[in-house]
């Protein structure tokens, strides 16, 4: 089921929690109990907020000093729970959203180097999230998420990367409006030869595609879901889904989601034949201690859900037996 | 004062809190602790999502198969507690609001049909609540309480059957625009002759009118209050208040409402000689344990507001004994 | 560092916590906790919701009834924790918006004589807050603030009196649209112009002026808290700052700021040489009480910067020692 989290802290849209080191010890723990293994930090700066004290960012973009150095934090949880820590490169909010694509990868490639060098070391960097999130195709982001994929990996010793885009569906607008839908949106087909091209041209520089799966109406979702292990798969990719916990269709954007619509999503993603989920986010829509009451609710939710299950497996194994 | 709520657990706009058997357990005990003595369901479906396993609503509309039965759960809760329980007729989301109004009546009543077989037996099952929301007149939603009302009641013995309309005012906006407020809305006298002219076609379907009253101005209130338990019990209908408590004023849709509003809002209703107040909705709004904990506070405020009202009350018992 | 706070029982736009004495008393602790040594009372009311029974509001502009008396509440638990107590103007929502500055004068003078008449008394009465708040010239804004300035320095033998601008920044934007930024806003120069002329005006009549920070970038703050200071001074007036502890930047309107950034505003204003703050406020975004828990925690977050810059100053001062 849920393998992974996003760790959200340079966040664009989701207030922040204001948590300290205790309380990221107890999300972890908390996380670890539900078979979380791995944290992917969604983004390590985005214009001038940083997540550590990079001396790149600080002198090339003129970033704010942080008060802590998250990516040490993130990494020492990671080795004190046993799980995996991808790093989610800089976004710098402005190169590649205005076509300075050349910009947004050579300052990406000396964060990489200077984070390579910093934490390189630590056991549990295991690998990196490309953070310039798209969903459709221009010839620019190919080769941004190719050159800053293969980058990662000629630094690292081939470490796992991973992107996890977005569909172009009826939910596909701004947070800063206060519609949750809209008329025109990607079909089917569009989607399909736009990341058919996408996969060609990435391949081996990206490992692992999450398709974030909160942009489509749920009767649509499992036709998205089919379609993109096929194009993944036949490109050579992993396809993994990224299973949203917080709700699109809410005037309150964002809290966290209905159980059922969450079970809804993991069982199209079973039935499309996707093993492996990470989600957006744990620790503001899933966790005990999210300021937002409904995420503990949603924990307990998710735990009965996964015992259910794993009885069902059970008495499933226990009839096969001979 | 307030003795019913609402159980919003398909619901339009509000997020949902994940709560499990073990909450609405205590939730309900809550809201007998404050008098609360009825409960209903809002919608027992909105499009494909469904409170109950119904066979009608899977079959005919695609509905997907929820994980748990919320009508016996809520059904036991009330024998257990005392509570009378109000079925929501479900709502399509999509034939009343594009004109179909015939397949709307003949897919509830399949449901009612479904629901009075499953569920008929319980003895809290004591009424129905139609949950098409309007505002202005037209004749086919007249057609549509009628046809409702009248099936419910054949189908039941003749339990009571409840509406709660909106009034088209100041406050009636979409809640997926970031507005609070919009220029133009019914007059009084308008008002007044759509509403005589439903109850006229309504007489005999339905018995209890409870007008939300968020939607106007608060000075505006007592007139609209008053006209409309005149044309309610003009036309043989109890005339109820259904006294929101979230609050429509704010730019966060929406969160508990302030306890100096509600109260003004009761006293109100009180003046226009309205006896009988339900809310929308205590679960979210008011119980100690809402995710909102303002909620938990405003349950506090209510709670002090009827002790004093009841020591009131004692003293001027009192003062008229001989 | 941050040593008032306001108190904003009558809102605009921030939802109620419906708390009562016990919750209040128990916040005044949590203030002193961490050196808050005064709280502003927002407003005493706005169209019809006032703080205290006000004959004169409830005479002249149809005020509500309130349950309860705050000004009372405030003042005692000012006294009780050794607080300053800053009563905040009436607000008629009308007059002043619609060119009737006279009326705003006038109504507000009968309350200013009333409150004075009923809670001068009180020793913790220390100050007058005028709860117009603007952030461009015009004439006649000059003369409310010096007429309400001076009759409140009048009737209360010369207290304090205090305002806070906002400016015309690119986050200046009402709380009822979903966007979060705009275009077109005042320029650096256009703003000095303006605000000098206007503290020519009210000269003698208020001696604070703590404007808003959060309108602007936080990369152009640092200008803008200079250039207040430096004309708030050449016109004799004391420079603070009404840090604002709620998130401006995301879709939810408001919740509790990320704690890097009114760390960065602190020290900005620091820099500028502003050494009094006044937030907005802390009850519902600071408080270990809030009904947003990021609030909580953003307490916490304070406490521990405010322990580590004295333990440097600590050490900077031994360092001094012959």
């Amino acid at each position: 089921m849920i393998k992974g989290t996003f760790l959200d802290e340079i966040s664009h849209d989701i207030p922040h929690q204001n948590w300290g080191r205790k309380e990221w010890d107890e999300d972890f723990r908390h996380m670890k109990q539900i078979g979380i293994e791995m944290v992917i930090l969604i983004r390590s700066g985005y214009r001038k907020w940083i997540t550590y004290s990079s001396d790149v960012l600080i002198k090339e973009m003129g970033a704010y000093q942080p008060s802590i150095d998250l990516v040490k934090l993130f990494l020492e949880l990671s080795e004190k729970y046993g799980m995996l820590f991808y790093f989610g490169l800089y976004d710098s909010g402005k190169y590649w959203t205005t076509g300075q694509y050349e910009k947004e990868v050579e300052i990406n490639k000396a964060v990489i180097d200077e984070v390579w060098a910093r934490y390189g070391q630590y056991k549990a960097f295991k690998g990196w999230y490309i953070s310039q999130e798209i969903s459709r195709k221009t010839n620019e982001i190919v080769s941004l998420y190719a050159s800053l994929g293969h980058y990662c990996k000629s630094v690292s010793g081939g470490l796992t990367t991973m992107i996890s885009p977005y569909i172009d569906g009826v939910k596909n607008i701004s947070q800063y409006t206060s519609k949750t839908s809209r008329p025109n949106c990607v079909s089917l087909d569009q989607h399909k030869k736009d990341w058919d091209d996408i996969f060609k041209g990435i391949k081996g520089a990206v490992d692992i595609v999450a398709f974030q799966d909160g942009h489509v109406e749920y009767d649509e979702l499992i036709d998205f879901l089919r379609i993109n292990k096929e194009i993944a798969e036949a490109n050579g990719l992993e396809c993994w889904t990224n299973t949203e916990t917080f709700d699109r269709d809410m005037p309150i954007k964002f809290l966290p989601i209905k159980w059922e619509k969450l079970r809804l999503k993991l069982e199209l993603a079973k039935q499309a034949g996707i093993e492996n989920a990470i989600t957006f986010e744990f620790s503001h829509f899933m966790s005990p201690q999210s300021a937002y009451l409904q995420a503990g609710h949603l924990y307990n939710r998710y735990q009965e859900y996964v015992r259910e299950q794993s009885e069902k497996q059970t008495v499933i194994c226990e009839a096969d037996k001979p």
